[in-house]
This record gives C-alpha cells, sequence and structure tokens, in this order.
C-alpha cells in the first residue's frame, strides 16, 4: 500500500514552500472571498516608487500562516500547552486576519467605507465563513476579538510582534528589494515564549528586537511613506473624491457595479449585513483600476487630468519637510495653478494639497514588547536594551508635504 | 561646488539596483508606452498556480537592459569594439524590445490581433517613439531588425541566450519561488565573446550553457506549460471567443473602449497603423480582468460560468498525457456536459477539451549556440558538450492534455 | 512557572537555523571525536580555487541532519511509519556518517590508512561511542550498516538521494559561489515517499531529480575535478610520498605524533583498533598544514620545492585532454624537468605526471533512483525522463590530464 | 582575430564575482605576503561559536576591493574627479589594507608583537612590495598614509563607512548565519559623494547609514563580542603566557619555529625590520594551532588543560553583567578551583578571571560621518537623523565578565 495523505504546499520564494496543514485550511483558502485576496495588492500604489512590488494580500496572508505554523512549533518545544483545536484557530484567525481590506485600503478607507476599519470587515467575512463551515471557524473568531483565555493567542494575531508584521516586513522588504528591511522572522520567533499566559522575547533575544523596531520604522520612511507613494497615494484620493461629486451631480460615470455602489451609497458598521459584504466582495484593484483608466477620458478636466497622472506616473513635485508648509508657499503655487487652468479654489485644491505624515515605531504604551530576563523577571523592550535610546524609537515623528504640479514654479 | 550628475536608480530584488545610463532611456522609461507595461503581468495567469508571480513586463525590461550594459562592460574589457552609439541603440533595442505584447500575450495573441506577432507591435512602437524622440531610436531599429552589420548585436537582443532570456528564466524562477530555474546569468555572461562578428560561448562555460538550456526546460515544464496554467489559459482563450460570438449577435456586452475596438475589428498586419497603434497602447492586463470579472453575471450561461472558473480558480480538470487522448474518452465526458448542462455539442465544448502541448529545449538548427575552443575553432554546444546527449534537448517533446467540468466523471 | 524546555540552535548561512532535536545528538556534537570534525575542511584544497570553500565537516554534518529532520517530517506527514527510537538512530547515523573522514581525505587515503574507507572508520568511531553512551547508538549503527530492516532508512544516509548528498552539493555550492551547483533540497524532500519498504520520488519530482543530477555533474567537473584542484591534491600526495621516503631513509622530519604515527605504519582494516583509532581522532588538517609548512626548508629538494609549491599556490602547469596524453609530450616535459634541475627519472616524475579522472552522473546499476508513477507503479528515473537522455549521464566520463613546471616548456 | 584580454575573476559567494582589475593587482594577490592570507581566519575563534564563521582574510581583502572598484564606478559617473593612478593606488590601498595581520590578531597582538598594530606591520608589507613592484605601489602607500591630498582617498580605506567596513560586516554576518548584521553596501556606495575634498553621504542615505551603525552594533554584541568567542579568546591568551613562562624556564616546547621566534623575541617597532617581516609572514593560524594540538600533552598541567579545553571546546563557564563583579565573587572561584586542583592564586588565574568588554557604535568625535543635505549644506548624521538618539550609539558601553571552571560551583 502507498502511503497517500497528500502535502499540500504553494511555492514561496521567500520560504520556499508554505505547507497547507490541512482540509479546512485548504477550503479556506479555495473560496471566492480568500482567492479575491489574489488581486488586491499589498502594498497598493508603492509599485509605481518599487516595481517589485506586486505582491498581493493572498500570498502574505499564506505566509502569515506559514510563520504562525512555525510559532507553535517554538511554542510546543518549550512546553507551551497548545490543544489541536487551539492550533486550528490560530491558522485559521491568521489567515483571514486581512480579508477584510478594500483596494488600495489605506487611500480608500474613507472613499469606500465610512468609519469602518478592515479589521471589522475581517470579522464579518469570518461570521459569514463560519457560518458556511459550519461553525469550525468559532475558535478563530474568539483568538481574533481577544475573548479568547489564552491570551498569548491573540497575541501571535495582533501585536507589536504578531505573525502578520513579521511576514509583511520581511515580504515587503523582499519584493521592494529594500534590503535594509529584512528581518530575521525565523529568529525572532525561536526567541518567543509566553509567562503569564502572555508572549514575550527571551533575553537573548533583545538585539533582534531593537533590530525588528529598526527595520520597520526604515521601511516606513524609505517605503510606506516614501513621498512619491505618497503623492501617487493622494492622487487616488482625490480621483474618487472627484468622480462621487460628479456622480453626485448626476452625470454619467463608468466604472464597475461593485464600485459603483460603493460610490453611491453611504456605508458604516451599523448597515454593514451580509448583502454588503457580498457586494464588498467583488471590489478588487481591478475595479479601481479600470474605472481610473477609462476616467482619463472623462469631460472634467479635472477628473481626467487626475487620472491621466496617475496612470501614466505624471506625477505632481512634492517636497517634504521637518516643519509644517508656510501658507505664503502654498497661496503661490495656488495662486499659480488657478492662473494655468482657470481654476476656482476649491478646483485647485485638487493640485495643489498639504498633508501630515507621522510615524513612531515602537508604541510602548498600548502594546509593548516584553522581554524575558534571565532570573525570569519582565521588562519593557525600551528598558531592557542596555544602549539604543528606544525612548527615542516612541516618540512620534511628524513630517509636512506640499504637491503641487511640476510646471507651476 | 558639487558633483550633481545623478544617479538614477530602480530597486530590483534580483539584481540590487538599477542604474538607468542615460537620459534619453530615462525618458523613454517615462513615456506612457513603456509606463503601460507596469500593467502587463509577465507571466499572464501563471500566479494562479504560483502566487507570487505577478512581475511585469515593465520589470522585466528593465532587468534586461541591466544585464546588456554588463554584457557590454565584458565586451569592451574583452577588446571588442563597440561604439557609444551602438551602446545606445543596444539599450534601448533591448528595453524596447518586449513593448510591443499585449495583455496575457499567449492566450490573447489570436482573440486581440490575427497574425501580428508581438515583435512586430514592438517595432512599430520603436517607429514611433522614433518620431518622438528625433531619430535617436535608428539605430535600435537597426539592431532590433537584424539589419546592422555587427550581428552580435542583433544576438545579444535576440538569440538562443539574448539578454531578454537570461533575465526572464531568472526572474520568473526568483517570483514562482521555483529555484531549479535560476540561472547564473552573471556568469554567463562574464564567458560571452565575438568570433567574427557572432556572439559565442568561450569553452570553459559549456557547463554553464548545459545547466541554462536544463534551466529553461524545466521551467517550461514545471512552470510555462504547468498543467493547471493551461487550464486557466485555454478558459481565457474561450471567454474571448465566447464574447466575441455575443458581440457578434449584436448583444450588449460590458468592456472597456480599448478592449472593444480589439473584439470589433479584425486587425493585421496590413493595417496596424498609429491610430491603431494608440488604441493598443491603452489595453493592458486591467481591460481584460475588469472584463472577465463583470461578465460573470452576464446571462449567457456558457460566458458567465466560464468567467466564474477562471474568477475564483474553479477549474476544469485537466489530464496530461504522453498519447493522445483517446476519442472515446474525450465524447464520455462530452456526453456528461451535454447532458448536465443541456448544451449543444459545439457549447459543450468550452467545457470539454484537449490539446497539444510541446517544447524544445534547444533549437540547433535555428539559432544554435557556438562555443569558442581553446584552439580556436568554433563548434556547436550539442556537439562540445562530452556527456550531455544535448541532440535529445534538441528533440521536441509534445505532451496531449483533456480538460473537462470536475463533476462530469 | 516558565517553559524552560530550551532550543539549542545552530546558525547557518544556508539553512538560517538547525536545531538540536534532543540531549543525545547535543553530547555527541559536543564530543572531542566530533570536534573534530571542526579543524576537517569538507573540499580539501579546494580553497586554492574557490577562496570560499573554507567550510568543515562539522557543518556539513550538522547540515546532513537538519534535512533529516525535514525529509523525517514529511514522511511521517505522507503516514510512513517511523518509531522515535528509528528516528534517533536515523539523527545519530547521519550525523556521524563522516566522522570518519580524515584530512584531505581524497589525497591521502593512500597516504595515511592502507585500503581502509572513510566509511569504515566511521563505523569504528560509532562503535567507541556506543560504549561510551551505553548502547544507545546500536540502532544507528544497525541503520548504516543497511542491516535494518526498513530499508528505507538506510537509503536515506546513503543512497543517490540521500541526505548527505542533499546537503554536500547545497553546501558546496553555497560556499564556493558556483551557482549552478545549487540544489533545491527543500523541493526533493517533499516529493520523497516510501513504497515496497524503498525511498522513492514521487513523479512531480522527475524534472527535480534531472536538476539534480545535472547540479551534481556540473560541481564535478567545474569543482571537485577542477584541473587546478587537481594538481594541488597531486602536490599533496606527492608531497607526502616523498616525506615517506625520506623517513624510510631515516632522516630527522618535523610533524606532528599523529601525523609520525601514521607516516610510519602501515595501518590497515585488520589492524585499526581502538588505540589507532584514538590517534586517527588527534589527526586533522592543522597536522598536515603544519608538515607542509615547515617542510618548506627542509634539506630535500624535491620535498621542499613541491611544499613551497602548494603553500605559496606556485602550481605546474595543467592541462586536461578528452584522448590520453601522448608519450612523446610527457617525455619532453620529463627531460626538461630532468636537465633544468638535475634529476632522475623517478626524481622528476615528483614535477613531471599524467593521469585520468573519471566521472559518472548517475550509476543505475548500483543504485538507481525509482519514480512513483501516478499509476503506483515503480519506474528507473533515466526511464521515465521524456526527453533528456539519462542514460547518457549513466555513461562514465574520462578525461587525461598533464602536468609538468610552468617554466620547463 | 580573436579578442584575447582575459577576465581574471573570483568566485565569491557574496557578490558573485569579483574581478581583477589589471596585472598589478594580480600579481600581488600571487605574491607569498597576500596568499599568507590564505591561512589566516577573518573572525579567529569565532567559529567557535559560528560554525560557518571559516572565511579567511584572503576573501575579505578581495571583497574589499571589489567594493572599492563600485566606489569608484559612483563617485567617478557624479563627476568627481580621480585619475586613473589614483585608482590604481585605491586598489591596492585597500587590497593590502589588512595584510599585516597576524593570526588571531586580537588575541595575539600582546604575545606576538608589542605595541605594534597591524596597520603599522600592514605599512611594512607595502614598503616590501613596492621595493619589488618598483615604486608602484608608493601612491598606494601615500593614500593608506593619509598623506595624499585627496583626503576622500584615505577616507574610502580608512573611516567609519570605508569598504574595509563595508566588506567585513557584511562577509562575516554572511558567514555566520547572523542575518541582522546584512548591510547594503551596494546601495550606501551609491549615496556616497565628495563635499571639499571629504567623502559625506547625500542625504538619502541617512536611514541606511543609521542602519549599517546598528549593525555594526548589532554585531559587536550579537558575534565580535559574544560571551562564549571571548572564554574562546582568553584561553588562547592564557595558553600563550603559559607558554612564555615555561620557555622562560628553559623547558622544552614544540612549535613552528616562526611562532617559536616571536615567543622568544621582544619585537617592538624599532626593531621591525626586513628580517623580521619575513618571519612574520611566516606565521600563521595553522602555527598557533598546531602549537596548541600538541601542547594538550605537555607536562605542565596549567598548559595542557587549557589546550585542551580550546581544541575540545570544554569551556569555562562565563557570566556577563552590566556591573563590575563583586570580589567575593572572584574569591569564591578562585578558591574553589585552588582547592580542587591544589594551585597557587597565580596559576588559578589562568582559570578565573574577570575582565571588561566594551563598543561604541558611532565614534563622532574622531571620525564622524557627514551627510550633504539637499540645501548643500554639510552635518553630522548624529544631528541629521530625525528620530533615532544616534547620541546614544557615541555612549560607550560597557560590561563586565567573570570566568571560571564549570564544576567550580
Amino acid at each position: 500500500m502507498i502511503n497517500s495523505r497528500k502535502l499540500k504546499i504553494f511555492n514561496d520564494p521567500i520560504y520556499g514552500f508554505i505547507t497547507i496543514p490541512n482540509g479546512l485550511i485548504f477550503d479556506l483558502i479555495g473560496h471566492p472571498y480568500f482567492q479575491r485576496l489574489r488581486r488586491i495588492s499589498q502594498m497598493g500604489l508603492s509599485y509605481l516608487v518599487y516595481p517589485g512590488a506586486h505582491h498581493t494580500r493572498f500570498h502574505h496572508a499564506l505566509g502569515s500562516m506559514h510563520l504562525m505554523q512555525k510559532a507553535l512549533q517554538v511554542l510546543k518545544y518549550k512546553g507551551v500547552d497548545i490543544t489541536e483545536e487551539e492550533e486550528e484557530g490560530l491558522c485559521c484567525a491568521i489567515l483571514l486576519h486581512d480579508i477584510g481590506h478594500g483596494p488600495f485600503s489605506h487611500a480608500m478607507e474613507h472613499s469606500i467605507v465610512e468609519s469602518t476599519d478592515h479589521e471589522y470587515i475581517s470579522l464579518q467575512f469570518m461570521h459569514a465563513l463560519n457560518e458556511i463551515f459550519d461553525g469550525r471557524l468559532s475558535m478563530a473568531i474568539s483568538i481574533f476579538k481577544g475573548q479568547y483565555e489564552k491570551r498569548f493567542l491573540n497575541q501571535l494575531v495582533s501585536s507589536q510582534l504578531d505573525m502578520d508584521r513579521l511576514d509583511y516586513l520581511k515580504r515587503d522588504s523582499f519584493y521592494t528589494g529594500v534590503a535594509e528591511g529584512n528581518i530575521n522572522s525565523e529568529r525572532l520567533i525561536t526567541m518567543l515564549n509566553v509567562v503569564g499566559g502572555n508572549l514575550v522575547v527571551e533575553e537573548k533575544g533583545i538585539y533582534s528586537v531593537e533590530k525588528f523596531l529598526m527595520a520597520r520604522r526604515f521601511m516606513y520612511w524609505q517605503v510606506y511613506l516614501h513621498k512619491t507613494g505618497i503623492v501617487a497615494e493622494q492622487l487616488l484620493i482625490r480621483i474618487l473624491k472627484r468622480a462621487k461629486e460628479i456622480m453626485g451631480e448626476g452625470q454619467v460615470i463608468v466604472c464597475s457595479d461593485a464600485l459603483r455602489f460603493f460610490m453611491e451609497h453611504r456605508i458604516e458598521k451599523e448597515n454593514f449585513d451580509l448583502k454588503i459584504l457580498n457586494i464588498f466582495s467583488k471590489l478588487d484593484d481591478v475595479d479601481v483600476l479600470g474605472a481610473i483608466k477609462s476616467w482619463q477620458d472623462h469631460d472634467d478636466f479635472i477628473l481626467s487630468k487626475l487620472c491621466e497622472m496617475l496612470i501614466n506616473r505624471w506625477f505632481l513635485k512634492v517636497k517634504l519637510k521637518n516643519s509644517p508648509i508656510a501658507d505664503t508657499v502654498f497661496q503661490k503655487h495656488t495662486s499659480r495653478v488657478r492662473e494655468k487652468y482657470t481654476l476656482t479654489e476649491s478646483e485647485a485644491a485638487y493640485f495643489v494639497f498639504k498633508g501630515v505624515i507621522e510615524n513612531r515605531a515602537y508604541d510602548r504604551h498600548h502594546q509593548n514588547i516584553n522581554i524575558l530576563r534571565k532570573n525570569k523577571k519582565l521588562i519593557d523592550v525600551a528598558k531592557a536594551s542596555d544602549q539604543l535610546n528606544l525612548k527615542a524609537l516612541s516618540k512620534t515623528v511628524t513630517k509636512y508635504y506640499i504637491c503641487y504640479p511640476k510646471d507651476s514654479v
């Protein structure tokens, strides 16, 4: 007789292979709700800055689950009690943790769904899938919501050192080719432990944690908040805003049914039911890019101009400063644009605008990282670090930007 | 005074950095014709098999140009005479060699543009760009067409060991995570030389050439001709065929203007003018995926069913055989599908079909690889190889497949 | 309470981490017999050709054990019955499979120990360690000797696809920087299975097996049998031969006690007892290199000259041919050397010599690789391969070399 | 005619290939002075902690030269004026910058050569080679000594961001498998520029510089100052001290002539002439390891015991603390050891000892890193960094250790 339990694997350029642990996970991956993530880019418009950054939320979800399996192996080896049911719950929870992301999440969260974060929508997807899979996701939901008694299970899904971050930093660094963001996820995982029900890092892992926080900060300033990426995102936000305005005026505008629905209706947590979830599940990058491509030919000058800019990468100029942009500078560019294109002040605001970006590498107040000393005491990593002033990393850094057309100077 | 000539670089996960050699190249990359390649996936639907395979033709074109710069360095070091003008021409030619690819080329070449290969369209793009850039692409065009006197320049762009292949094999291997296809492009390049005006490989490179041919064959069978990828591609072909039929019957069908144009008109080499080139330049993966997504809800059973299958990865079952599929088998599946869905024979053919795939790793008759022996004589690699029967690699291998719905058995 | 079972890990540039599965393995690694492998280079003198090739047999043994753990995971997942005792035995067997290697094995096997291969000495070490560890190595010994009933356990340690090869090809490729030899060990392992008690490869692994055989062949010709490496090895053989001659004449010669012992005594399988094992365990690269360094100043012209050549990399010229070296050529070089240095014919033979190297990538008669077809039948890989003439790889390839001083021409 | 200028390349696992720029460099590499670096490990005894760390100073020197070539390309592209003669000088200077290292430098600098740093000895080697190569190293020497007018040339060889550091951090990280130390040397190099004759980093490189400083600090604490490495190094220091004592008492002690010379003579800068340089050039890791291996059997209990410990990795226990070791603790261990082995206090000091280690990641007072802002002003990196308190990295961190036999507690 031949041994026939089949090993289901996905190829992954980063980990080599990702093994699917069981049939439930296999079926979840096969569901259209999850397959949709194949059409949602993990890094939104960043590929306009880093041409390799076309990886998807689908792949990231698989990668996070892979790291979760590694973490489970390590913790169980160290004697942490984790049942098979909890294990399956954890794998489902991490697999589905980002399923609620819409296309270009960061840019679109106020255009598409009002005051509803992607975690909330992820949860709605989990509930819907739980119906379909006869309650087998109840444990995953309980862990995901932080209601399950073993706190460290939730912390593996959602905390400063969760498997989500350990995968996305590594993955984004890999695909962008920004080697400085490459973290040693595997080493960090070998140093995890559980004390008093909470996830901690063993003392010898302290330099790795610091390195992780530094890499995260590096990726923020170098990649996620890259000034060219900001222009792209702001253009997208303004495109959707303008399109809504035009729709509001009753003009015809071409786009997919799913996109139209969310542009015409005001959706909030309160009215986000299964019907809306199913429309949401039809929406992905293709809808948004398709609309923008076709809007390049729209009659409205502002809409077509903005779309042309985004599609052809004819970006606005952007300046990044450590202090707020002077109002005179802003006015100067606004006047020039108004004059050049004969625009009202509110119309000019589509092409000249300013804003603020901020980032904090380590948030010790909301979610801290605990180091387990050899004397068995716990200590916050910012205190444990001998030299690096991690308190500095806890400060919020703020930068200011202004965007305006290149030829307006 | 500060030294201010700026180094323009692109991040690349494979080579680290890709440097832009001069302003002309920089401007070509910035042109909408070239930016469009950002929206055309290098490997079409292969991401449905290898979830990492989302890299674009844009990135591949940059990568090929990077390797070309390396090859130029090596050849010039060895004393091969190459002028600056030729160098620029080569870099332009390799950058633009694939600009004529449409979305999902392999699947769509008969649906979109009749009997017009992508090389021909690339050439039309080059001519159009040559107008825009005041004739600075004339050398590139001459090299690309194989009309320039130094034959090895064309061979660097288009031959069994051209920079195109050296990049795409490495890149596709990298992004799919199929390590076996990883070739040592850099080593192969250091072993290039020119003899009698032709590109040759020095003798010590023989094992690397063999390795390259093996890797190429590996990628064909494991990746490019992967049976699941074949189903996906065949579904796409049938979707476009069905959509054309429906259009032909005068029914309404939603899609982008550019896609509609090519579905409604029969375009051939003869009528491929600048106006058509400009419509073609609007067409990319977004148009095709957007159409398929919306056609899921079309009234036509066949069209909507095929689209649903492709979007949700509910694929047909596929069997790959070394001998032709028996007609009885084909008939059995056809009958079952006809019965199940109440279809005519020609309708059933959308769901049950068979076909042939073939591949030859090394084509010594059309384009051979010459090895430069230490005694200064040239010899074909298939003869130079001491052990491996490269003649075997020259044989065409044929496989036969049949596809049918999973539940039809 | 804190979970305190400690994870013992070694850093490995290739796999990231190597985890030590249990206390017995940890103690075996700590034993001086095994620590000695830290002072034995895996690739002998190859670092004179590939400057990165300084990795040791110590690291290779750990790497092989790491792969064994992966293979065990895969096979158990697929339902192959393997007990915990067998698992420990396998890990011990692979860890110790090469412990009998002396310094520069290939060069020295006839100088140090007559007609005693390293497998035999490995077995002696295992027996000695079995005494020390109270019989816990009995299972490992039984597997290693091929006496254990489950044949596939031995095949994991010693066959065409054993964990030894899967590690050393990958490791040697990594450290030499010869990327073409890089095999996808992990993928091959996921495709292993057991049928009828024998290790087999599942059908979809066929291209990987071919790639592995090609990589192996590549490494042989490009690295292991590199002509400069051959000169180095032949110099070493002649140095030891000359030193023995000089000793035989009663002259003083400086070297370590352990090295002296093996140069003065004729050791064979029959007299290889524990006392000799312990002397052997003192012998490593340091003894040999130390001797050669000091012999550079020996009075004997031949010995000092050969040692100088090896230490300073003043190598003999080497020519590699597909047909035997003509006697006239050999005589010509011999005469010149005799004349130049006033040497007898037998003395000249230290500087002018010829030889034969041969390699066969796949030996289907002694140890074949079985492919498990989807129809559950087994077939030899050379037959299963659709295109590549693997029979060609089964042929022995022979090359001929001649070495002579550069200035003798 | 065939183009025949040969490309001399070395394989390198890190950069792929290292190209030798010209015949002089090729000949320098071939000289026995330089070939000796093949027998000197870059990281001394660190392989006892990180089993992959067997790379040599030979390979590091080649790697540094490779990066220098990259830096020259970048700077010349940006318009920095560098003559061909300066280029050759720079390549020679970086190639030879470490040639004065003896075996296990850090451990042996007080045992072998008194108050003579390796830079001084490197310079003596350069002078000797300059004689041999007819003055072609004069420029290299002038740059190396910091006497050449263009200061940035010296800074490329010796400063906080020199090619030496950019290679060794990357290389040591690679071979140890400690991924956190992996720096993006290539990216840093693309951001170099020259202002006012000094090497600076362009503003957008600021995060990379921070990352580099963090990686350096990481490598110090995790690798270079790893507590097990400290024990090994301290054992080596004590072994040589004890051997000298024994020699001083007139006892016979076996070792190579070169090692004996430096143990018997007090060598200082003043008497370091060509004769001594030549003896020094015979000394490498083999001499030291060979001596220690043979001293395991010496009659002296202390010497043989220490040697056994080092060879078999039977290390002393080591504790690392943030505050000085209490004298009572030290006394307790000393008494136990004295009692157990019947030793005098000064003899016990060979087995029980304490010490201090310190490190500062960034030394802004001696050698700072200047950032070139977009407004063309220079600013110290510690000030330019918006968030990370690099001043913290400028602080010296001190740790205290104590070592004692495991069984003495």
